[in-house]
């Protein structure tokens, strides 16, 4: 059981992101993306929070909240911890914001002890790439991945994120000084996990091996359109039936493999209509796996798979790559710390692959990164049925805060300082 | 092989339809709704085509062409040869066309000479169903069935078919008159397959037996919404995949059923996208046979199948009946002169069922009808490259001919009058 402290931090962390939920764009609902006015109100609650604890807040060029609170000697390395502030639309509560806010838990859980290394906490400033299409705004700055093409991607309104970022105030030319300095020890994120596998296995906490790697594919079946009425079953060249096929072949496939994850999420047959054949069918393909090995080898078979039903229906099938992301190792000390600190807190070990990106996926080239999951209800989140529990919250901030204590004391982890790429 | 007055024949019906061609809507493709301006000019066209032949041409209420050839004598019953003057868009030459302008041709081969009976050759405004949503318009005014509730329906700009036929410069209080008047003797109707069947036989000509019924419905699959990532296998509830699954059950069932066909052929996955597993999945299923019980007892099985998958998936499924139109029989007596009629035109009796509906199903239920099919080359239809051979051609007014020669010598035609109910 966590003790009474992180119980009441855990209630105020509710609270808290509560607090947040009520910054949107959208009336009755959660919307807060990239650099929006709720965004600004979201960075001055935030830093009110933190003012007492002795931490300095900035906003960087990249509109990341960036909070430090200092070593307990000065030039001492930095810890990194938190998540973004951004949101999807119809969004609920804890996705993301939870990971900053838990960060803040921390901090006051600290109760002005000063550690041998600084915590910077981060809000990072877009994750969802609701507005520009393009995720991960916010971390890709630290790592000296947002470049000119990025910066010049717009939203619907033709808004750049270059001028986004000028017309909140910031100065795009000071992006670069965003990125990592060369003293960070780590970074640490906390986030819900967003699926049912905690719930499933009966955990609060997991932490993460590794996010998966991710192919996406399209992939489009090529028949003959015709008359549903005049064209026997045996003369047919149905593009819908040889997709339809593939479909089961992707789920067989995905079932019989561990940890393999398939998915066909959009299907648009044409003509579609009721009465005529569909002579063209295009699907798209999702499949993820912490070893990439399996995920190519999974890809790799799917496709022959759907060849050979096109070849057998004497119709063609054309695949194309959309995205090709390896899986991303976490820091296998870290993970194993956070292992040993879920023991300290009394929660039981449980190691998981993350099916979804994160900003840790980011941080992760640069810098020794590991994430901690918090059981999501019904793995429902992206709605705002989304959900956490105030115990499960109250054992991550324990796990945490014995996670700080340990690395305050690992001589392994304050020398483990890499040089920057 | 056809004698060189049905061939020259063949030439003109070749030459007339790609001339109707031209009256078109659209600049550069064939399409020609309902009353639209150039159906004016396709009306105008053939009435200068009959003139020398002694008929008498009007435009009834209902906008369908009709042109009476007399019998020897005067009070003679009457035999209705015809089909449609509307296309789909980007419509090919032929589909109902080539049945007027080929009726139109049987007159031109009797060569003067007068029958026992008249013959009235119609060209129907509108089967297709495109300007209205409403299939049948013409064919439906000779049974009595062009009712108030049809004539209120209403294009995309709000004109009603009553207010079209009014603008067309016709009189929609008279659409009573265009209905049979109890002296028809029967209905004949040639048209192209618009299928492969013919053409994989190995035949010019197909007998029409029955114009198969069919079944429209409409199933919805509904499962879960969830993280394409985040989501093990074992935990989802995929309604793309129960929907998959189940195409491939209607597929075998038919492919197992002689003369069944079944069609999926429209699809829509909610909310499609390429990382979220899809939580409702709506298809449509047409299904048809010129048996009605084998027909039934396949949709009740589809549907006993659909909702054993979604059973063993942990989803549901709904089914919504959107059409259930019994199969229509051809009149036997005319299926089997026809057949005669073949045989003396050097063809092989060939009987088929129509998997498509055409103005014989509406006719049908009132006078004796049949119905000739012509090869369709790949079975293309609705499509530019729609097409028919002039050798066909010839063959099918060799066979008209032969048929109206043995109608007019046969007392059980003269006398199967039937009292129309």
């Amino acid at each position: 059981m966590p003790d009474s402290q992180s119980l009441s931090l855990a209630r105020e962390v509710m609270a808290r992101c509560q607090t947040l939920a009520r910054f949107s764009e959208d009336a009755g609902s959660i919307r807060r993306t990239f650099l929006s006015p709720p965004m600004r109100d979201c960075h001055r609650e935030i830093m009110t929070w933190v003012e007492a604890l002795g931490v300095t807040s900035t906003i960087d060029a990249a509109g990341n909240l960036r909070m430090t609170y200092p070593a307990a000697e000065p030039g001492a390395k930095r810890l990194l911890i938190g998540s973004h502030l951004d949101t999807v639309p119809n969004a609920g509560a804890y996705d993301g914001i939870l990971g900053v806010v838990l960060a803040i838990a921390l901090l006051r859980g600290l109760d002005g002890k000063r550690l041998p290394f600084a915590i910077e906490v981060i809000g990072f400033s877009e994750e969802e790439g609701v507005r520009f299409g393009t995720p991960f705004i916010g971390s890709r700055a630290l790592v000296g991945r947002l470049d000119d093409e990025i910066l010049n991607r717009k939203d619907v309104h033709g808004v750049s994120i270059r001028q986004a970022i000028a017309n909140f105030g910031l100065d795009p030319s000071e992006i670069g000084q965003a990125a990592l300095r060369g003293d960070e020890l780590g970074y640490l994120e906390f986030h819900i996990e967003q699926g049912p596998v905690l719930e499933n296995a009966g955990h609060s906490l997991g932490v993460v091996e590794a996010i998966a790697g991710q192919s996406r594919l399209e992939l489009k079946f090529l028949g003959h359109s015709n008359h549903a009425g005049t064209t026997p079953m045996n003369l047919r060249y149905d593009s819908l039936a040889a997709a339809a096929e593939w479909i089961g072949v992707v789920e067989r496939y995905a079932r019989a493999t561990a940890g393999l994850v398939a998915t066909v999420g959009a299907i648009h047959a044409e003509p579609g209509a009721v009465n005529v054949i569909a002579g063209e069918t295009r699907v798209t393909l999702d499949v993820r796996h912490q070893n990439d090995e399996t995920r190519i080898a999974a890809v790799a078979s799917m496709i022959r798979q759907a060849e050979e039903i096109a070849a057998r229906r004497g119709i063609k099938v054309q695949s194309k790559t959309l995205m090709g992301q390896p899986s991303v190792p976490m820091d296998r000390f870290l993970v194993s710390e956070i292992e040993r600190a879920f023991v300290s807190a009394g929660c039981a070990s449980y190691r998981m692959a993350s099916g979804a990106g994160h900003d840790a996926m980011i941080l992760a080239a640069k810098i020794p990164t590991a994430m901690i999951f918090l059981r999501t209800p019904g793995g429902i989140s992206h709605d705002p049925a989304e959900s956490v529990s105030e115990g499960d919250v109250a054992k991550a901030i324990d796990c945490g805060l014995h996670l700080l204590s340990q690395l305050a004391s690992s001589t392994t982890f304050l020398h483990m300082f890499r040089t920057l790429s």
